[in-house]
């Protein structure tokens, strides 16, 4: 099941070493103009080795259009994305490939298939969000027509967490990808440390969605909320996600995290946008925890394929925090479930169908 | 969407205050013996009006097979359940029903759909879980004859902490579900001191699984993980979801977070017996956690289906704590997602075809 | 799968012989009017025992919404509907428990669920299409606001066909629905003779859908045409789907077969109103073939389910002609994919999101 | 809905005149041996300019493989596959961009999209089955594991049918794929007729099963035949499908179109194989009408964008019967519901939980 969404559907295929990855996306209304510039741009925010703070492989990760635009403009068509690996050969894998490296998903897949791709994790490698980036640009495009915008950054690395300003402009800027300018260096600092001891470590990126109307999302089973989840918690590395006041909500008192309404809007937020699984109008918000990189370059215990015991010591140049160029995959995520539920959201009132069809 | 689920399916009906509510369980093997009492077990652990920690109304939640059972065992048709609310009109909501309920999904729905049942919250009421606990009902007699458990209790009130050991089996007994019978006491004093206060209070359900085999869990885009976060988020009043060790997970190191492989097994389990998505063989964790009930006693700002600025005063009876019967809930859905990939997982490789297709 | 659709979609449940069978449709507009007076009007043309032409068994098929519709309006919510059994336990099935009725799907489910449900054809028994029609009423009411018509009824019985002029309103006063007056007789005959000679007959239904708007139809592979043809084959019996000239299209030339266009439209509808999948704006065409009824009177070769040669000998009371009431269900299913298209076709253009997500 | 299947599902891509079709196939399971050279031997059955009884576009369709097969095994991961357009830029379309053909769905694209991508039809090109073909031969190796065999030919041309002998071996051969070699050179001489009137004539498609197994299918609303008459209606230019008997079993008596059954099998095939939409372990046997070619070379009617009367006069290259190459499409489609169809079944009873999921 490589597909994510109902109506603004996508497909990812790809592997780590393989010849390419990409992705096919459906369900993208007919009319809406294609910035090519603007889908590459989101994949070099992604793409890797643009500082120390990110694994140093070499990906120009340049995108392809195959399919479904014509003059600049999507015709309705599926729309087909590929990405060439440049970087397919690099590595003489043979003494990793019957051990399982701890944290990674070498032993489930080994196990669910019984056989995998061994080769820098295979499909299981975070390489593949390239795809979802690529999709997920198309997603955006099609958001800016109607007024939403979908924007993130890091909130905490290792445990030391932003303030309450919170600076999307800056963190855009930020080669971690910062949100608080004021904790910037702390967090920085907390990478090269763990760089520098061959440790890894964690951290926390936050997604925003602006100009939200009230509405998406579809109860019981495709809730907005459970949807995030479902899009957030699926990405490599994540082990929480929280929607507005997320755990500090259940410490709370219902008399101070009801958000009470007035006729101007929201008082608060605690709700994180989200009431009843459907978007309240108001932003909404999203924390989403990465634990640290499973790839250290510190002895291990492991097995190999035949259960025998064995000690793995990795090689190689991995990023030492997932959370950072993750949260751009986020950010990608968000704006796909957002773009499903625009569409999910059509048909739901009968003024809509008299809307879109008129009788002659 | 009121259906959940790819093999496994269910799909829900039915209102708060309606004529009944109900379920159709699509996808169940046939051959699987139906042991109507312990579904009706099942309902009953849900059902309010148990202590004073719970709503005070009084359903006895009977529930009736209509069909998709034969002489005892399933047939693999779709089974539907049906649960006739007998509190139907116990009530007059002309003062309440231009309102919007701070904390509640009255708002949303009604700008969503232009129309609302506003009896009781209609279909956004937690009334609809009695429906997903039917369902996983029959999701647990089909983990159950594959040697699969799931079990669930409380390990969080108001902040209120459960320690390292949690029992499960005291937790079935107590009348909050408490994990951990050292804190119950402080636990339930909360939960008083909110009711004494017209406030209420959050919590924490904690849910595990047992013997669960390795490989369950469809990559890329109906993980695991990601699966049982949208099943959890999409409750009512979950604001975060965590699993293994979660939010503590992204403050950990690589170095100490990995769980390290010896021919024994794992080491740990902060991974929460999922890696990569894919259930690992070890107890599968999951940590989800309840805001206070939106329904307080308290006056509060509101609008009415006009924007007027209005004061909300509810009267009735709610639960002073959701995470406490939720909890149960917690336990169906993750019974749910199980079943499913349980399912979705044969065929994954060609080794099952050959098993089940043999030639003459 | 016993759910159909994709945006309005229906699951139904129910056995011939079990407490009800009904149906969760899901998916429909909020706002739409539901008139149950209609719903039940429909359910009474299918339902059996109006003639001597039908089966006697005796069932009054009275439908109860239970849910998704406040103050007779639809809220968006899944409406459920039940229809209780009334003919219950009629007969005695000892004999025959052990027996695979020829032409029956008695074989085929116990080769694949192992078991099955052996009174009157438990779950495959035409009796399951009542649950079809009570949702296709659903989907009547919400086309019939957008001026969309959807019409039925019988054009050949035992290779006896009707002519040129099809009488859709004489159909509905016919006993068997006879779109044809001038052959109505012959094809009453046909059937009669079949019925004295313990045997049956098959036929073909027409069905019509007028004021449906160019543009319905999702290629690749959710077009108009395979939807159709999915909803027409899958009911029990019908082994022949044609779209507008069917297979005597095949037997012409492009240049008489292709409908030439005009600035007033089509000077023809060869293509029954679909080309590339989608509609066109004309009226939508199809023919659907059903067999003789499977259940005659008279002694044939069978096995058990020990694969002993047996004879069968049936008793009871059979439709001696399943196209005659099968015309209704052709005429619900084509509501059910029609409703479904409508809701699909929303969001293809830019120009409907723009329409329904005006910005402020 | 660029996607067809629930588990062993595809999604193809790509236009006529665009930078490449393709398509990515998820869920074939982990663990079998993929011959690339008999999938490109699939596509150059498909490929035109074989025969003068083909469109002259020359293209080598040439596949590759982007993902999913390591060292010659698949691995559970999605299969892409791409084959590049060579023959993309040959034609200025200026004086037809505004022009709808007739019988083409140019002007359902156009109704629907608002835009359409005119050269050679864009996405509604049969062009765009090379990508199915491709999927197909994915499917064809995994059912050669289980022993199931697909085939196809051509039963009829304009009218001429083949007699009751079937020569799939001869088919394969035959430049028409003739089924019958005794009418074969009417067959041709019929549609060189056609050619040389510049008009284009219709036929028919067989395709047989062998080898499937009792009990595929999925009840009630992914029937075997059901998907197989969606999968058939869905392809460019068919207007009928019929199983086993099709239109004649409607103009049988129950009597004689009741397979009998004895303990060496069925006596007779009148069902196709199919009985209540689940397989019967006999041959499976669909017959499939094209219509005539749209695409003709005499002057006629349409309209332009703007409703404008207009004369069409089509120049180029089109093949003067579509049945012809679409056989093989048809095969493919069989092959591919199929696949679906035995995945689709596992997990069906308890017995197939447990043997796959022994208990330790």
């Amino acid at each position: 099941m490589n597909r994510f969404g109902e109506r603004f559907a996508f497909t990812t295929f790809g592997e780590s070493h393989g010849k390419a990855l990409g992705c096919v996306v459906d369900g993208v209304p007919a009319g809406l103009e294609i910035d090519e510039a603007f889908i590459q741009s989101e994949l070099d925010r992604r793409k890797p080795g643009k500082s120390k703070f990110e694994t140093q492989r070499k990906e120009s990760d340049t995108v392809e259009i195959l399919s479904g635009v014509f003059e600049g403009k999507t015709t309705g068509t599926p729309i087909a994305m590929v990405i060439y690996n440049e970087n397919q050969k690099s590595k003489d894998y043979s003494n990793v490939k019957d051990l399982f490296r701890p944290g990674h998903a070498d032993y489930t897949y080994f196990h669910k298939y019984g056989i995998r791709d061994y080769r820098g994790g295979g499909r299981s490698s975070a390489r593949e969000t390239a795809a979802r980036v690529a999709a997920g640009a198309i997603a955006k495009l099609m958001l800016r027509e109607l007024g939403i915008g979908v924007m993130s950054g890091i909130v905490e690395i290792d445990g030391i967490h932003a303030g309450e300003n919170l600076d999307f402009e800056h963190a855009k800027q930020s080669q971690i990808f910062a949100l608080d300018p004021s904790v910037e260096e702390a967090q920085k600092e907390a990478v090269e440390q763990a760089l520098n001891a061959h440790d890894s470590v964690g951290g926390a990126a936050y997604i925003r969605v602006t100009g939200a109307p009230a509405g998406l999302g579809e109860p019981m089973y495709r809730k907005l909320d459970g949807a995030i989840a479902d899009a957030m918690m699926g990405l490599n590395a994540v082990k929480a996600v929280e929607i507005g006041d997320g755990v500090a909500a259940s410490r709370s008192k219902g008399s101070r995290n009801n958000d009470q309404i007035t006729s101007k809007g929201f008082e608060s937020n605690h709700a994180g946008g989200i009431l009843g699984g459907i978007s309240n109008g108001d932003d909404i918000i999203t924390k989403v925890y990465f634990k640290p990189t499973p790839s250290i370059f510190i002895e291990q215990k492991t097995v190999d394929v035949h259960n025998n015991d064995q000690t793995y010591f990795l090689k190689g140049r991995h990023d030492p925090c997932v959370a950072i160029r993750g949260s751009i995959v986020c950010e990608s995520m968000m704006a796909l479930v957002l773009a499903d539920m625009v569409l999910l959201n059509m048909g739901r009132k009968m003024d809509h169908l008299k809307a879109l069809y008129p009788q002659s």
